[in-house]
């Protein structure tokens, strides 16, 4: 089974990026906005009880921490990509690197860790210039207080539901 | 702001009734299949987090059960809504009733707990006699353990997204 690790923003900023994700990110319908923690990895039944375990003991270790939406960029070249560009905090960075820790899972992430939320992708060079264009101009300035993750599997039709929250922090178990 | 409680299936059901939402229901894209514990109500920013709290016990206080869905149903006439139905037995019927307890939000259900898993709704009456008689014919017969639940909240699209998980039973604490 396929499994996925994020952080779903308040509904505010799921809003806001679903305003823009409804008409330019074929995403839209599989997921809410999120910021990804741990791309897609397989695991199985078993594997994946001791997988929550390690999630829940990393969850006591990392306090909540605020995050700030402070930016509209893009992956471009690499990936035709739009998204809201994520402060990069110690603590962001430290929830993510416990996550592809070597005691962890064994594999260690496949880029260096540019946290953001997806508003657009699967984009003609054409449209994500167009695009890219107008959200720019319109911006993102938001911060909030991030207190949880989700450990996530995906269906067969490519939508993803929620197996498990994690509160952050050691007071919030 | 728009809060409900529901139970997910594991993800063999869910992949089972998506073969048939994604022809037959309209919010097919808007929630996994789902099991409807407490039906939409509204709360504040403080009132969630003192539901989660009694949430939190209410899990604690509850075991995990088994959920057998073993027969296609609908809820015509009064909607023409077609359904996994579920075994109501004691224990998920005692966990709803104790979401709908006076001293949980001090509302009483608005019917009689009818457990199930939607898989075809907003139909016509000549859709609904045609696609009830397909899929009665094919019938289902699962059976599960159930470990957890999920309270939700609902973007402005009318999508869900998942606040919290809670897991059944002391144990799984």
């Amino acid at each position: 089974m396929n499994y996925g690790i994020v952080i779903f923003p308040s509904k505010k900023l799921q809003d806001i990026a679903n305003s823009y994700r409804k008409r330019y990110d074929p995403h839209y319908a599989l997921i809410p906005p999120h910021l990804t923690l741990k791309n897609v990895f397989s695991a199985d039944d078993e594997h994946i009880k001791d997988i929550a375990g390690k999630l829940s003991h990393i969850a006591k270790e990392h306090d909540p921490f605020t995050l700030k939406a402070y930016k509209v960029s893009s992956f471009q070249p690499v990936n035709n990509v739009i998204y809201f560009k994520v402060d990069p905090n110690p603590e962001l960075q430290a929830l993510h690197d416990a996550m592809h820790h070597r005691e962890f899972m064994g594999d260690e992430p496949e880029y260096s860790f540019v946290p953001h939320i997806t508003v657009a992708q699967k984009l003609s060079n054409d449209e994500h210039s167009d695009i890219y264009g107008s959200l720019s101009m319109l911006g993102i300035d938001h911060e909030e207080t991030i207190d949880r993750f989700h450990l996530l599997y995906q269906l067969e039709n490519g939508s993803w539901t929620v197996y498990e929250t994690f509160r952050l922090g050691k007071e919030n178990q």
